[in-house]
């Protein structure tokens, strides 16, 4: 990319990383793009060292990208929004890494997603993506809302409604529950009908559930009974969080995820009318949280 | 063990293979158990080869208990019930496996744990242990409802009651849900609260999840309304499975697993009162069933 840094100023990197990639940014004190690059896997609850791993790819092609070297990395502050580290154990470990930066501030992937949504620290964020949550900062004050991980939560998630969808079809198919058009959907989709669903889904993961989100809507939109059941009950917990993260007044809220689009139909009209649009992709809050985080210890540290 | 047996007689090994353990009994032709055996997990679903080598031992067990060595197993007439062979390829794998018997018949778990708790070909039963399901054989006719496995089914079984139970519990703790009694049991049970749960639960499997089920039975019986509800669901899912067992004749219904005698006690009392005690083990069953598959080979290959 364009901008050459010079030699001696203090850069920003933003990771965002997620189950299935890695994005970094690497910006210069001006908020000038210098970099950005890719990596794989870097939920650390699938794995801490292939997430380490990830990391460090993505960050070195973000380097690259910028015509710098790994020797560059000694005056890169990095913000890494990671999911996984909701937990304290993960958060732990990542935090505790030795990592080739000059700083290091760790947080998880919705926080940095909320920063960059709104372009500033306060505001609040609805996930519906394969996994859903909800999140709110608002002066120093922070609420994470789900975030359960799939199959103990995630209500209103891709995963969940692909999981619910299954239940259902296999109760059908044993004459046990209502009939639903589900049935034939996943028929075609899967190939597969009755216990032969499940040789199917031997080892899926929640991504793979999520697959199957879409004919539930399809169905919900042909007024299948079922389907309406479980679109209405994951769009009436997104409601719900969403009244909860109204509460704290955050400035904004916006919906994020690849099922956040379809389901904000199926919510309380009050509630998707007040809905913004995300203004900037994870990695960038992740980069402005470096840089709040890095600026605020450099006073604190001034005589 | 006591008789030993003719050196040329058929003899007749039952096995009963499941998800943490494998038993294995040796009859001879008068039907007295001549030597049994253990071996470790055998549900072809969680690995073939471990479910194989824990088959072979528990024979190996069983004929070395007997006062055999495996020089013997070509004399006998082996009968597997496993758990996971309802899956067409799971049954197909273990089906061509070149077996060291002098035949070998296979069905599923459910099967022989039929065929031994009503010491007859035809009757009913229904698990309710780690997992659900339901089984009748009548008449050559056989019907199986559920065995669909965790997380997609299982309802009424205890990985099925703990699943419901940790959801009910998240969302207690985001007070996204209604307060349940359940939430200081499984802080108890698991030392962990909220997100804490979630941690704790990484990897777990679906018995670690049915561990959970007796702290369900007991805030239900304290009357709090969240347990109430997941027990009486169900209940009442195993009431539908009693009934249409029912509707085709079977002489007998027994329940077998480890939540069953507790669960009983909530289904419907004309379907609670209408239950037998299981007459014997699954491994007897598995050596009547290849019992007469073998005799029936005879008579049909006989000039």
């Amino acid at each position: 990319m364009g901008n050459q840094p010079g030699s001696g100023e203090t850069l920003y990197l933003g990771i965002d990383g997620g189950g299935t990639k890695c994005r970094a940014v690497l910006l210069n004190a001006d908020n000038q793009v210098l970099g950005v690059g890719n990596g794989g896997p870097s939920n650390p609850y699938h794995g801490v060292a292939r997430a380490l791993e990830s990391i460090v790819n993505a960050s070195d092609n973000a380097l690259r990208n910028a015509g710098l070297t790994a020797q560059d990395k000694s005056r890169v502050v990095a913000g890494l929004g990671l999911a996984g580290v909701n937990l304290p154990s993960l958060f732990q470990v990542v935090e505790q890494w030795e990592h080739p930066y000059k700083a290091q501030y760790l947080t998880t992937d919705l926080h940095i997603a909320c920063i960059a949504a709104h372009e500033q620290d306060n505001g609040a964020v609805i996930v519906s993506g394969t996994g859903s949550c909800g999140f709110a900062y608002v002066d120093g004050k922070s609420l994470t809302l789900g975030a359960h991980g799939f199959p103990c939560g995630d209500v209103g998630s891709g995963a969940w409604m692909g999981l619910e969808c299954v239940k259902a079809v296999l109760l059908d198919s044993d004459e046990l529950g209502p009939a639903t058009a589900m049935t034939e959907l996943v028929a075609e989709q899967l190939q597969a009908r009755g216990i032969m669903i499940v040789e199917r889904l031997n080892g899926a993961k929640s991504s793979d559930y999520a697959k199957l989100a879409p004919l539930v809507f399809a169905a919900a939109e042909q007024g299948d009974t079922v389907a309406l059941n479980i679109v209405h009950t994951g769009a009436e917990y997104l409601n719900q969080v969403a009244r909860k993260l109204w509460a704290l007044n955050p400035p904004r809220m916006a919906m994020l995820g690849g099922v956040s689009t379809r389901i904000v139909d199926w919510m309380d009209q009050d509630l998707a009318a007040r809905m913004s649009e995300p203004l900037n992709q994870p990695e960038f809050g992740a980069a402005h949280f470096a840089r709040s985080r890095f600026n605020a210890e450099q006073v604190a540290a001034a005589p």
